[in-house]
């Protein structure tokens, strides 16, 4: 098979908000190869992702992804790891590179999947695939008394996890964030897990975020996530090393390998959390949750999206038994929900587990998508490089 | 003053080459507040940087630069830093934000000098700009004879320094590397500084790179640059650790302060590379310099195109009078040359000294450019968001 066409749909809420709310929109992609198609999201700004598949060539360095993609063979898992290789070569000065190409290579599994009558989990080389304890990923009320109302709906919706997040955390007093961890814990119950997610909000003053560890260990939360920046392994290292019992978590930022390679070993997280819409698809990932094993760190998805994005961010560590919380997108905008036909359910006890259809198992609802599409066109010197296609 | 409009000018050549020669296209950035114009250059990539800048919102933590930029204060520097911090947080999700506000971040340090009266140099603290030892950037020939015709050019005209890179270098037979060493020296005489750049080519194979290090050595080559992988910084500090005379140089692929830090502190460099037009514009590449001289470590511009880019990446390190060596544009494609009325031009001993004219002292040649004007437009949900103004 040789990849014959590529397409991407930009959809979106017909409002996007300031919210730290990923699930606003969409960039879906659809990749064609040997009279099989496969599916794949990519994290964020649809325009510019779309911009760097179809821009012309810079210089030899600076190449579009279009141009290591397309007419390129894709028979086996190998194929796709020298696609994804040929286009960190030859667009290495494209930043958006590897976000444009998540969505692709996402695709390309499922695809090939599909051709092969296997679950993607099994392609990656997993004999059987976990189940997962998922966790509400919400933001965090803007009172105490509505992130105590926010928990106790995650239970009452059966979740034994939830992640507080973003909104007035780690931007007022310091009792003030306290608070709202004891409401937390109040509203999951103590035998909930409770995860804090600080939206980088210290930049990197290991200070500022040292003063609210003792609010987050007196509330037994697991983790903290991002609290600087996601550069900024020092800080991380050394916020680590001062905490007693909760642990860092970080890599929703990495575009590469090498970034959340740094983030385990420099950085010192104890739970890893891939995006592949972001880090360069499921291929990525996978490499992502090998090194994690070796070094005693959890691997989490990611995924704030769809159910296609879920499907995908959990293959890379289906196997793992005992790396078992993931994030699932607990109250996403419509437009997620309505991207796909099926969907990723908890069972009566609270957990979760990946289709066991070929390829990612989930089917894309065309009728419902058409109201979020967003036509987009882009000319260079005259002719059309980009138009939006018909999503039939 | 406010930042009341920012334009983007799509550069290129008629033709554009795999060469990996960065002056081929360019993104010219002009700034305007308070009567005052100011201009920048992107490194690479126009239409994605200019999809950066207006694309639409994705939700909090993925604004369009524009946002954070258009309608913002600019009276002094910090007003640069601060609208720099409001992007890197409100774009975080935005791959090539960094990319785009380079040229802008540029062109606001060009306008803020003109409206001061001042060299940006001045402005960032520097007292005096010292003269730099230009080398003459290259790459490698074909053959050896024509890395020997190079190097001997490049001295008959009055450079004593030169580089050579990309090419065959690293990709076929170790001693065929060795032969084009070899030559590269005789070219350049026993006194030339000879700087190697490998552009990656091995990845993170530190043992193909190790290969290399005997020949890079007999030929007294001051630097090895780029041999993997930007991200690579286990390889690079492998590398180093195994090196007796040549020090790794590195840092165009860094695109925040972080990465250029950590290739510094975890990679071991000995040289910093920095190119304006990635970091994020003059501001981040001054605080990369400050941290090099904390460390030991000797920063050098990198620059490939107009000499516009290349008077702001001057400008980071003009008054670190032990830091010479500065990358110099030395066959540059007609757009690059043709890109200013005024160019910076080595003097009768072979050095070459930053203008003192106000801002980055560099007139911007705009009869010449009309030739090379690219036409775009991006139209999303029937809403014209970029059209490509008019250079006047």
């Amino acid at each position: 098979m040789k990849i014959e066409a590529v397409d991407f749909f930009y959809l979106s809420m017909p409002e996007v908000t300031t919210d730290a709310d990923g699930s606003q929109d969409a960039l879906l992609v659809r990749v064609r190869a040997g009279g099989h198609i496969g599916w794949g999201e990519c994290e964020a700004s649809p325009l510019v992702s779309i911009a760097a598949f179809v821009c012309p060539m810079s210089h030899g360095a600076c190449r579009p992804v279009g141009a290591s993609v397309l007419g390129a063979p894709l028979n086996e898992p190998a194929d796709i790891a020298r696609i994804a290789a040929q286009v960190a070569y030859d667009s290495m000065d494209l930043l958006q590179a590897p976000h444009t190409l998540s969505g692709v290579e996402t695709a390309m599994w499922d695809l090939l999947g599909k051709a092969k009558g296997e679950p993607v989990y099994r392609l990656l080389g997993y004999a059987k695939s976990h189940k997962k304890t998922p966790y509400a990923s919400q933001l965090f009320g803007e009172t105490p008394s509505e992130t105590l109302a926010a928990a106790r709906n995650a239970r009452a919706k059966g979740f034994r996890a939830a992640k507080f997040g973003w909104g007035p955390y780690g931007r007022g007093a310091v009792a003030r964030d306290a608070d709202h961890l004891a409401a937390a814990r109040e509203g999951l119950g103590p035998d909930g897990i409770l995860l804090v997610d600080a939206g980088q909000i210290w930049g990197e003053d290991v200070e500022a975020a040292a003063q609210r560890l003792p609010a987050l260990e007196a509330a037994k939360a697991v983790w903290l996530e991002e609290p600087f920046h996601a550069s900024a392994l020092e800080a991380y290292g050394a916020l680590a090393a001062r905490s007693k019992q909760v642990r860092m978590a970080g890599g929703e930022g990495a575009h590469n390998i090498s970034m959340a390679r740094h983030l385990i070993d420099y950085g010192r997280v104890g739970f890893i959390q891939i995006d592949c819409g972001r880090i360069g698809g499921i291929g990525p990932a996978k490499a992502v949750a090998d090194y994690a094993v070796g070094r005693g760190v959890t691997f989490v998805n990611h995924t704030f999206t769809s159910h296609l994005a879920l499907s995908a961010s959990l293959q890379p560590y289906a196997g793992l038994a005992d790396h078992r919380i993931c994030e699932y997108p607990f109250a996403p905008r419509a437009l997620a929900w309505d991207l796909s036909v099926n969907h990723i359910l908890p069972d009566s006890a609270g957990e979760i587990a990946l289709p066991e259809a070929p390829g990612l198992g989930i089917e894309i609802d065309k009728a419902k998508l058409q109201s979020y599409l967003v036509p987009v066109t882009i000319e260079v010197k005259g002719k059309e490089l980009y138009r939006s296609p018909v999503l039939d």
